[in-house]
């Protein structure tokens, strides 16, 4: 985990608030077959999501992305894909397609519906301001895709 | 091009019978930017699709996807997702997300509708046993979108 590019996390928020911010910690959880994170809180485990502008002007945006960062990204909109399923019983599948330039797609997909379908840019400096802005951005996005999956469960059947 | 791993194409069978080989060709030229294949036939430019059962078993499945073949793989979805909007009028986007493995997801999506949704594995060895095959393949796959986008078009349109 790249620490040094995050910040203190808000002391004042609980990730417990957030069934979003638990579903990110779930996911990290899920992939950490060696246990290094065994005894971390979820605010630690969730610190790397937390990038201040000044910190993210530092991190170089030439070369690959930084596979952990890749990693963030993935555990994101998976955390977003459990919590749209928890929602509305649709299984769902996350693919990220990112270009060495930090460009690409990001998509949600159940069925032949698409729940998610956003492009992203300078992936390599995926972040937000504080822990409050990662859930609020989870939610409006679980939000929608849930009211898309209700307009159109056929599609997300099929 | 990978001229080695293809084998003669069919004298008797003609590209201009089919508008999805045609389109596929038309990817390739559009590629084309520094001409190289100006003077090529369509045939010619196809040839690398043709692998037959052999020439695929001394493909090596190690490694990363060759960069030709996934360009191969790239025009062909472009190909279909072009005649899919000849027919429907609807613009599609096409992502192909392969692992080191040559396994993964080919989609293509106009709106919020999933179009094309495929797994794909041994992507090094993505290929036909002649050119009638790749047509048969493409108009299959193009028949079915065109299907969907017409059951849905409003989800297409989001």
């Amino acid at each position: 985990m790249s620490d040094t590019n995050s910040v203190k996390p808000n002391p004042s928020f609980d990730v417990n608030q957030s069934s979003f911010l638990k579903a990110i910690a779930q996911q990290i959880r899920g992939q950490d077959v060696y246990g290094v994170y065994r005894s971390w809180s979820d605010e630690l485990l969730l610190k790397p999501y937390i990038i201040n502008k000044q910190k993210k002007r530092e991190i170089p945006i030439d070369g690959d992305v930084d596979p952990m960062t890749v990693s963030r990204i993935m555990a994101f909109y998976r955390a977003a894909a459990a919590c749209i399923e928890k929602e509305t019983g649709l299984l769902s599948q996350v693919v990220v397609d990112l270009n060495h330039e930090g460009f690409g797609w990001i998509l949600v997909f159940a069925g032949n519906l698409l729940l998610v379908r956003k492009t992203i840019r300078d992936a390599h400096r995926f972040g937000y301001d504080s822990l409050e802005k990662v859930a609020e951005d989870g939610e409006k996005l679980i939000a929608k895709a849930v009211d898309l999956a209700k307009r159109f469960p056929e599609v997300g059947k099929l």
